[in-house]
């Protein structure tokens, strides 16, 4: 038969949201009068607000007509991406720099094929698992060695350096992934960080795939909400969102990625025109549903829906993080992010979730589970219904810190 | 800056349908009077069914409720995977062993990251062009020598062997793309050449890649409409499927794969698990509302949409072939399949395509792009609404064999 991938036996165990799931899945059945409430995989859980479920509807409804039935639409709908391009940036981009997707995940695990399994690949330490896992996949990280994979550049985020990494370990002609608001640490870099980040990138001929799928949590209004803010980003970045966090789209996916045509490889050639060809090649465009819901969400009304809606989650996160501080934990993120980053000095980061787990039956997210610079933390995620988030604030009183 | 992922360097000239919509507008441009008429693309033009598309319009509704509102489903829905089970497979599957996807192209993308860069690929030639374009994204296949790329075998499907290559020519441990109802050529392989394509596999310790993108439209009872309907089949076979041919779902965005738990690489690990691991790292999940249509298309009443759909491309195809036949051209498919492969013996596909564009103002799609045993073929797409295609049946009447 065929061999398997050899980049498959690098990947270390599961990924770790399912292993999360395993164990609430192994908890739940020990316990079957548990009354388990999530904090733990960023899931949005609030109905969509009527403005955007009608324009999904609508988009549905149009199908079974003759005059609104559509087929593939490989590159999105021109109209959308022109919207995004307007609500977004300005209007600084034409709609063939703008890429309609199923996803920020999705997306990133193809735009690891545009560059060569040789290239080095840096992130934030902790970091969302799909930057490394998916390197490991294509063949641009080795195997595990201790507490990374080789070939992968670990920054350290910490509590000493404010969340934001020292980018004079940035390796030449690297491909960066940076987020922010991060995930997990809910840290938002500021202009004067990116500003550095995006003249080091330029310097040493690095790439950054600039991860803004939480810019739509950003209250504080001096906080770039895209990378395309700084000036010189458009010679070295890539920039990934998505309508799932802020339009309650997890589950409808869609999502845009922006690559301007200013970027080249080393070579000269066009970054841009390979990434058409690749979406054009492994990848059939977002439904055009969800696309029929994309731009009733970036119309005034569907904006202000976006708007409340991150609003709401905010305020759950305000009552973990207010929760959390009362118990002495000292914590960071959920102001302009809806996930907390709490740190529990001296523990493992599995212990302290397997003890939230058993005091509280709260499920949470192991910050080790996004790098080893997330030990001793544990993510707290602000998706959840008002009362659940108020009761698991109350049995958050049960830990013992 | 990074390079350039030098398997894109590998890649010839443009994906063949971005191509064809290329010299479209040109043509178009050119000839602002010209009424184009498309039977290029494979792109379903007429409205979803009334059943289906409440099904949609309901799945979207449901999103706006607290009680039907839903966010990431990964592996996709359970009762769908049931469903599709029992359906398809007369239930001979587990849940666990059918992934829900956003489409059989997207599908044929991640599937390639199972199975090593080393790994022999083969092809029917000609076929769609996925197989051999995502081989070589993925660096399976290298370079274009002269009528195909390095390390991909190409099994030539043509009048002489009925469509059906000569298995022989399978190199041991192959991944083999083999598409019945085939795209283009229209052909459907019986029971006993599907045993003996399995029985070589398994021999030579080949795995299969059955797509099945097209199995509504097989009438012929006698006609398998899956690999695995194939006894030996689970142990050297995954099938690709697909909502977008049977209930018009090309722009909702709906396929599933199959993956049996009985599939082994060479070192014996399971396929399955890792598919898993690959789907959960680098995809998340086809939309709950595409998920949502796909439920009420496979109850009863959306089967009979289904059937009637597709008896009306069918329809079409019959329209088309006997034009075709009338004029003295030699063509095969259109029966069991939306597609007729069309001979001009002795003439360039992207000739005769200009020819049929500039005398007919019809777009279809040039065997050569499919492979090299395409030349001097055409591929009639059979989708189009009704008046369109009996008009572009009279058109053809111009062309000159």
């Amino acid at each position: 038969m065929p061999s398997r991938n050899p980049c498959l036996a690098n990947l270390k165990a599961g990924y770790l949201f399912p292993e999360v799931a395993k164990r609430r899945q192994e908890y739940a059945a020990a316990h079957p009068e548990a009354k388990i409430i999530s904090l733990g995989v960023g899931n949005t859980t609030e109905p969509l607000l009527p403005h955007i479920d009608a324009g999904l509807v609508e988009g549905a409804r149009r199908l079974g007509t003759v005059e609104g039935y559509s087929g593939y639409q490989d590159e999105g709908l021109l109209s959308l991406r022109e919207k995004i391009s307007k609500v977004f940036y300005g209007g600084q981009f034409g709609a063939e720099e703008i890429f309609i997707s199923d996803g920020a995940k999705c997306d990133i695990g193809r735009l690891q094929l545009l560059f060569g399994a040789g290239t080095p690949v840096a992130v934030q330490n902790p970091s969302y698992p799909v930057y490394v896992d998916g390197s490991v996949l294509v063949g641009s990280a080795g195997g595990w060695e201790g507490s990374g994979y080789k070939g992968i550049t670990y920054l350290p985020c910490t509590t000493d350096n404010g969340y934001f990494p020292d980018i004079s370990l940035l390796p030449p002609g690297c491909l960066i992934y940076f987020c922010s608001p991060n995930n997990p640490t809910g840290a938002v870099a500021d202009k004067k960080q990116l500003q550095a980040l995006v003249e080091a990138a330029g310097k040493n001929g690095s790439i950054i795939v600039f991860d803004a799928a939480y810019s739509s949590y950003i209250r504080d209004s001096a906080l770039p909400k895209t990378i395309f803010e700084i000036e010189g980003s458009k010679t070295c970045a890539i920039e990934v969102n998505s309508f799932s966090k802020s339009a309650g789209f997890t589950g409808v996916r869609l999502g845009w990625n922006v690559v301007p045509k200013e970027l080249k490889y080393s070579n000269g050639e066009s970054v841009r025109a390979d990434w058409a060809r690749i979406s054009g090649t492994v990848f059939n465009g977002a439904s055009n549903i969800a696309q029929a819901g994309g731009m009733a969400a970036l119309d005034d009304e569907g904006l202000k829906e976006i708007r409340a809606l991150s609003d709401f989650y905010l305020g759950n996160a305000k009552l973990i993080k207010s929760a959390l501080q009362k118990l002495g934990i000292t914590c960071v993120g959920g102001d302009n992010s809806p996930y907390i980053w709490a740190c529990f000095p001296g523990k493992d980061s599995w212990e302290i979730f397997t003890e939230i787990l058993e005091k509280c039956q709260i499920i949470t997210t192991p910050g080790s589970g996004f790098g080893s610079a997330g030990q001793s933390f544990i993510r707290f995620s602000a998706f959840g219904h008002s009362t659940d988030v108020e009761e698991a604030c109350k049995r958050l009183e049960q830990i013992k810190i």
